[in-house]
């Protein structure tokens, strides 16, 4: 990830003019404003704002006249409760803007989150700059063989060199084809709307990106998981630590209920029961399917 | 509208205490926030949070990595063709927070809004406070005879007198009686989830609505505008009055564009060419129903 | 609940007449289709419109040029994997239309389901009916000692006779004023949009709602629970009887992974595997709150 | 646009089979449903499903027992009144379901529009099928020169036919590398989801998309005018002859206020007033900018 003299210059002069302000402000949060956190090889992200914090959750939830509560313990005892109860509006009231760099590949599952608020760098308007993502060779999975959806071990040898070369040549050419279309040195130059075409789906996009918490945590419950496609969790992990600073309690919160918690089906808390009770129950006698039995032994087998 | 001490010292004490921020701060709005604005005879409107300003919108239609432009002017330029071009995401990267005590009547209208989080006062939980809507003398209006949907009139006289006399009579007799069915004393007190349902429309709520300025700007298109109701009007000429503190540009283009613009529908352009042309257009003429005329003639007549 | 001779012939008309369609067709639907279902004393639900069946999830989750697999059991199959692992688009694409008779307390809670169409009968455009929600005795329940938002014990004796008659005394001459304050006889008649905030929050309203069956389930999933509160459940619970017979197959796994399961949490997790391995753990040692624990021994104690 | 036989099978067999409902039937609608509508050099788009016509948007505005009103003209001028008055909901109450056959390029600004329900083609689990969007020669436009955002001249000569050769070429090469990295004879074979990176963005996928009339409208305001990009404005241009089919009152209405019409602003009515009355306006005098006042000559000058 590589950054313009100029774009540092504009990232530092953000972070040297604090001012004064009546809002929540939340420390851990403030540490890490606009600077930018490297993802895959020439991705970032980066905190452009934030609304609220910890406190604004407990305001929201009561409709308070002042800040949370007067102890951080009581908040953070109610923060646990909403989430509990799947109360999720008082996480509505925390809201964060991001800046994103990212392959268009992963950019196109990250839209499927519909309730945010997006801009998006626009290759109509403007010229995309030579930057793809080419994968780490530890990266370069084989399709699994269990799942349809999902990757297997790591090439290796040939195979993966064959890979990479492919990809970087594919890379280099669409690029160079894309400026020779667009180029206006001796002709017309193609319509940057249509030259954009050529370009592969592991070339760079940026966006700002905005949602709120409790949104925002659906994100990462999907996308920092371990079935989520590696090159878009790494982008969750990232957000997760900052998000961890930002609103401490709500974080343990979601890590306890969501991250690190398991939804069982009617069938499932029937098998824990019988199980808890001394019997011995196998797939056959679950009424499970085998694919829910396979899932199911995987937490509790 | 009447604040209690605790609470008039739980928003003194937010305003007393400036923290430094790295994030964008809109000075006219840091001097709205926390305050109360009274609306109607007991309600309010007041800011909570805010997140960014007109730079933050430049900001986002650029995908910047600093603020803004280097020139207000310019900024406000962008602005300006974002808002004539429908361009609406940019817009959506400012957001606000509000605290809103307003009448249940009142709160049934402004919830059709859905794009927006909202945190409101729970009658399941808690009980309501003794306040209710009565509307000025000037303001009990006779239904209109031409617009099934809106006011005529100013009532007059005993007219007015039994209206107000009613409305009073009523509201006192409800409360009293939630109250009463509430009450544990030498009894077991009927739940809160329902001795709510013997309060009239006119009683006061409470809630926190949190928005984006993009929708915000949609409200208030619908709301300040002369054919809403004046109990929601109020609120939302309110609010208006905040948002063009906090991002004069955008709302100078909103005034512009939206709120004293016209939409001319294609027979409305065919018209006005005509008449610019010289010809004499009637709606017989025009292609028009009645009712649109009558709209159109409001504007060019 | 009753309905007019001109609104029986109405929907009797609409199902008179059935007309052929290349749509997918739901048969468990279609006989619902228009009928009226009850809901408390004066309320209802019906469906007005529908579109997809099981078949449709299927279809939509393959991309596929036809309708739904070859075999009914495949379908069945997909459609639980998907509930399972959150997939939740797929069933994005059946929608339905219902149109409910609802007392206003309970449209209140209902609207803040967002994600939905609603056109609501207007109180500023027309009159509302004299029809309040008057409870059954065996729902004048007394506020929960346990639970800040829950009913109790059933009120007895003269505590429940007083709390009908206030309720139905005060619907009544609130009503009568109402009526009282449009007229027009011998007086202006005061303007319908104010009028009605004269009236009590048991008064009935309509609205037209429309929702996919993904946001269905999560509003199932919430009132049809028995924490929501009574009045709002019977509605759920009508409703749910309808998707049973329209989409079988994705009912019921709806009720197995959502309304039948449990969520646990990382805690609880753990805990369910310190059980399972022999060892006795209490709510000092399972590092979970007391209102968790609790919670926890519900579903496992 | 090629369809295989199996996928064509599955089209007839879908329209082979009327059955009988009660639901709003739109004969226009039913004859296009199922049927392919070519768009591009390998698109398409088609109706998979439909919800109501134009007598559902009266009945839920009117919140009525039976169907629409008595008299279609009467439905008509209330849908003009509707969509004049911007009373959005009533059109929220009809649904379309489209499966659509589109370049990647294009289906990155389609997803956008956030207020739909989307199920795309996956990458990861499947292959994705040789089949990449070529302009026709009188499409390859050079860039504008007086809009960053749009396009000019059409590419002559040598320069159109070196374009068109490296789309091609590159497009070939691109998949045949696609198909190498995934074979599994001799190698392991790339994971899919890693493979999809190397395919360019005109490369083809298809998705079911499923809106409500109103949003559904708003799409094609946007994505059917001029300023669209052409590859996108042919999909909008193709759905709009199906809605015009469907529900022709409505699609009527949209033409006039809509598509047809014009927003002015504030000054643009003040400069119309002054134009009416004799007064000579330019731009100077106007109080627009020149962007302004060029688009604002464009409609009446």
């Amino acid at each position: 990830m590589t950054l313009t003299p100029e774009q540092l210059e504009d990232i530092q002069k953000s972070r040297a003019n604090p001012q004064l302000t009546l809002r929540a402000v939340a420390p851990g949060m403030e540490r890490h404003l606009y600077k930018v956190q490297p993802v895959l090889n020439h991705g970032f992200v980066r905190v452009v704002d934030y609304m609220g914090d910890d406190g604004s959750i407990v305001q929201a939830a009561r409709v308070s006249y002042g800040a949370g509560t007067k102890h951080v313990s009581n908040d953070e005892g109610l923060i646990r409760y909403l989430m509990r109860h799947w109360h999720s509006t008082p996480f509505e009231m925390c809201e964060i803007k991001l800046h994103v760099k990212l392959p268009v590949f992963v950019a196109r599952q990250w839209i499927r989150h519909r309730t945010a608020n997006v801009n998006e760098y626009s290759a109509r308007y403007s010229i995309l700059d030579r930057e793809f993502y080419i994968p780490e060779p530890e990266q370069l999975a084989a399709q699994s063989v269990v799942n349809n959806q999902g990757r297997g071990e790591t090439l290796q040898g040939e195979e993966a060199e064959r890979v990479l070369e492919m990809l970087k040549a594919d890379a280099g050419r669409s690029y160079d084809h894309y400026e020779q279309m667009l180029s206006q040195d001796g002709q017309a130059g193609l319509a940057r709307e249509l030259a954009r075409m050529n370009l592969p789906a592991n070339i760079y996009t940026q966006w700002y990106w905005k949602v709120d918490l409790h949104n925002l945590f659906h994100f990462l419950r999907l996308r920092a998981d371990q079935h989520a496609q590696y090159e878009i969790r790494v982008y969750a992990d990232a957000i997760a630590e900052m998000v961890k600073d930002w609103v401490p309690a709500a974080y343990g919160a979601f890590e306890d209920y969501r991250m690190g918690g398991v939804q069982l089906s009617g069938k499932g808390v029937e098998v824990v029961r019988r199980r808890l009770a001394g019997e011995v129950v196998t797939q056959e006698t679950s009424g499970m399917s085998k694919g829910e039995w396979r899932e199911f032994e995987g937490v509790f087998g």
